[in-house]
């Protein structure tokens, strides 16, 4: 029997699966990061073959078996090379072809069999796709977080800092954040000293924020959810909704209703952001979740070799997939010394 | 005869004047960096007696005839020891008091000779001061880019960047500034490729920008000034007016009528930004603008000695330093080596 293999290679760990025609999979493996932008082609191409590896031994297949894979990444497709993961797996006796995708096309094959429709993504950075027969012809934002990422992680929580900031400062409106703000970064709520003719609370602030790498500022974006009924947190949240919906609009067309996947800590964590950027689109006919971008990969594997993913295939993968998680998850538990 | 010196301490120069009591500049004087947080207080110490030395041989006068210094820098005062500069002096025969100023003060004091009133300043950040009783007793904003500076070259710059590529990313409404953008940067205006779903512009100009300094983006602020009559433009430019209109308001007092100075290249180079922060403002007594912050901080030399700097003294200040500046580059340039 021919099995497909998936891998989603992030910036930080690279998940590899093994699956057939029916969408079961069998088996898969982990490894360290799997993007060559953020860690160069050589390890990126080694953590790819690694976890590959460690899904076929879980799968307990020869890799022969193995007719052919997909690797889902940020900026895998501007390696000059094409064949770059194909090489690396001829290298290392696993003689089939990898073929690239963007690892977008994988956030919206995780949440729906079809092949076509929207993702619209909030989590660190923003951005909508649209796929259409099969491909993603058209991306909007997702340029970072100092031209772009509106409605982003990092745009709320850069928000939320300023908003603070301004709200003792005397430019902005009171608003809880301010105290919010103070609270989250462990600085005193009560000091109301004033340092060279400013409140000695913004001085605090900045110091501490500063010293921060500004993508990080996205862990101030639960501040702004926590603060419901506060006109300030309400406005950030909504000045989002809108610019994710403007994003959204700016990749669709009438051809295709839909679905909208939705995808990203921001939309999947906060049921209230995705209510709002659907309150500010045009209708669309269905409404998904991204769940695991290895489903994902996994379901392009199969579609990039000629195998229709319908609706069960899709579920089966989705559950398999989660299965074969669980398992390692055990695996790596009961491989764990035990507690002394 | 008395003199007194006065220093304006730059992250990038350091100038020194000698004044006598009548508010007459007798020599002045240039250094690298005296600013000790950019440069250490070492490096500072060094620059600033250097400056001093100069100015008092140009002055042609003897330093046991100096009576005192104000030094004007950012961040001065955050020094541990108050008299890092007065040791420094001592350790260079030059046996005379130096006092630290906010460079904001200096900025006000280079503007008018009264002793309170307010400065708004928009160069490559954004604040405004209250003066009152000669000090400096209410700040707002200049707390960065990342968090503040509304309004600032900086933040105009930003949006200059962000709206030129959301209307090449269909998010935002067609601009001229897209097109200026382009040219500005030196990329192919021509070009209406498509690269993995996004326009080949979009990525072109962020792989330039990203390559920058973030307060770089200052550089492109002038684009938003001569995009008149674009609608993305004007917005830009009123949205910056109405930040720097919130930072005046949020240190202005009635009991403190004016004056308002304004400094700062958004403010000195642009007089439409000056008249548009005036009409989002409550009425002031008089509009001045910050000439030469080497002026200013001669003539709080002059204050914290006890000198009464009447508009008179302030006059010949602003007079004479300039004449000795001028004089100091007719040297420079004829200590040039001839042309060939």
């Amino acid at each position: 029997m021919l099995r497909y293999l998936g891998v989603d290679a992030g910036g930080t760990s690279t998940r590899a699966a093994v699956v057939s025609a029916d969408g079961t999979c069998s088996g898969i493996g982990h490894a360290g990061s799997g993007n060559p932008v953020s860690s160069g082609i050589d390890h990126a191409a080694a953590q790819v073959m690694l976890a590959a590896r460690r899904a076929i031994r879980a799968a307990g297949c020869p890799p022969a078996q193995i007719h052919s894979a997909v690797a889902a990444m940020a900026g895998g497709r501007v390696v000059s090379d094409p064949d770059w993961l194909t090489e690396a797996a001829a290298a290392e006796g696993l003689p089939f072809r990898f073929r690239m995708e963007s690892d977008l096309h994988a956030t919206f094959a995780s949440g729906t069999a079809r092949d076509e429709g929207y993702a619209v993504v909030s989590g660190t950075g923003a951005l909508a796709v649209r796929v259409c027969d099969g491909e993603i012809d058209l991306v909007s934002d997702g340029i970072g977080w100092l031209f772009g990422d509106c409605g982003s992680g990092f745009w709320i929580g850069q928000q939320v800092a300023r908003e603070a900031l301004a709200g003792l400062d005397r430019r902005g409106a009171p608003t809880v954040l301010s105290t919010a703000l103070l609270e989250f970064l462990g600085l005193d709520t009560a000091e109301h000293g004033v340092l060279e003719g400013r409140p000695r609370a913004v001085q605090e602030i900045i110091d501490v924020l500063y010293s921060w790498r500004p993508v990080e500022l996205g862990r101030l974006a639960p501040l702004a959810f926590a603060a419901a009924g506060d006109a300030v947190a309400e406005d950030i949240i909504a000045r989002g909704a809108d610019a994710l919906a403007t994003t959204l609009r700016a990749v669709r067309t009438p051809e295709i209703p839909g679905p909208v996947v939705f995808g990203g800590s921001v939309l999947t964590k906060q049921p209230r952001m995705v209510a709002l950027v659907q309150e500010r689109s045009e209708p669309f006919d269905e409404v998904l979740f991204t769940h695991d971008g290895l489903v994902g990969a996994a379901s392009l594997a199969l579609k990039r070799s000629g195998i229709s993913v319908d609706e069960q295939v899709y579920q089966r993968l989705d559950a398999t997939v989660a299965q074969q998680r669980a398992r390692a998850e055990d695996r790596t538990a009961n491989a764990a010394p035990p507690e002394p």
